[in-house]
């Protein structure tokens, strides 16, 4: 079964910002379910939407089934299925051999950033780049289902 | 926007025993969500699996999107996720010009049999074989998800 292992840390804004990246990607997602042991979420990127379905997390893994849908079907789906959502722009960003999502939220997520890494099991090691920060990891308010009902500016 | 428009009839199953009929396709499908305005359904029929989101029936139409997914995650995401489902024999049964699909319901459903008509516009008219019964539209006990959670056994 598909498991998605990964690892969530905060991300100091001040040596971000002074990287050089390339440009952000920008996601508009909502939730079709969201309760602790099944979220169903629709994400609308540049180019495409997604339907995704993932299970509890346990420690640092989870289920997880991901499925391309048309982009227009996707904001239909947001908005006529959603009743929260967010929106956010990621950046894909390298480094010794792996690939960090780092998430600039936006709107009544504004100011907070996390970065994100897929792990091949829950005891891979890695390296981490400077501007990463505290690991959040498993921490249910930095989940983007919470985010998108308890956003970071209600904190 | 994809609109589903259809209409549902009760089966006579005397001249329903007595037709020359293709063999039926099983489908086993359960329900990831259901309330009044949303359906998320996972179905597994005999080659391969759908995702299908629905919304708040109108009278006799609503939102509809499918998708098609891989079979074997299809029966993963039913096992894991669905707290209700339900198991059935469906036929397409051609007949002027229109295709109904039969279902003949199994397990907690048996003696069930509902027959479907898609329709391109809500006053479409069209032919009822003889084997077609009462009108059952709009009757909310007969919907999938409803069969899921209170069976024919118990009414």
């Amino acid at each position: 079964m598909p498991v998605e292992i990964e690892r969530k840390f905060l991300v100091d804004k001040t040596l971000w910002g002074k990287l050089e990246k390339p440009a952000g990607n920008l996601f508009r997602q909502g939730y079709l379910h969201a309760d602790p042991e099944k979220t169903i979420r629709v994400r609308v990127t540049d180019t495409t939407g997604f339907i995704t379905i993932k299970g509890a997390t346990s420690g640092t893994s989870r289920l997880e089934y991901e499925y391309e849908i048309p982009k227009k079907e996707a904001e239909e789906l947001l908005d006529n299925f959603a009743e929260n959502g967010l929106t956010k722009f990621r950046y894909f960003m390298p480094f010794q051999g792996k690939t960090w999502e780092v998430d600039e939220f936006l709107a009544e997520n504004e100011g907070l950033m996390i970065a994100e890494i897929e792990l091949h099991s829950e005891d891979e090691t890695f390296e981490k780049p400077a501007w990463i920060g505290a690991e959040v990891t498993g921490q249910k308010k930095y989940y983007n289902s919470q985010l998108s009902v308890n956003p970071y500016k209600n904190w």
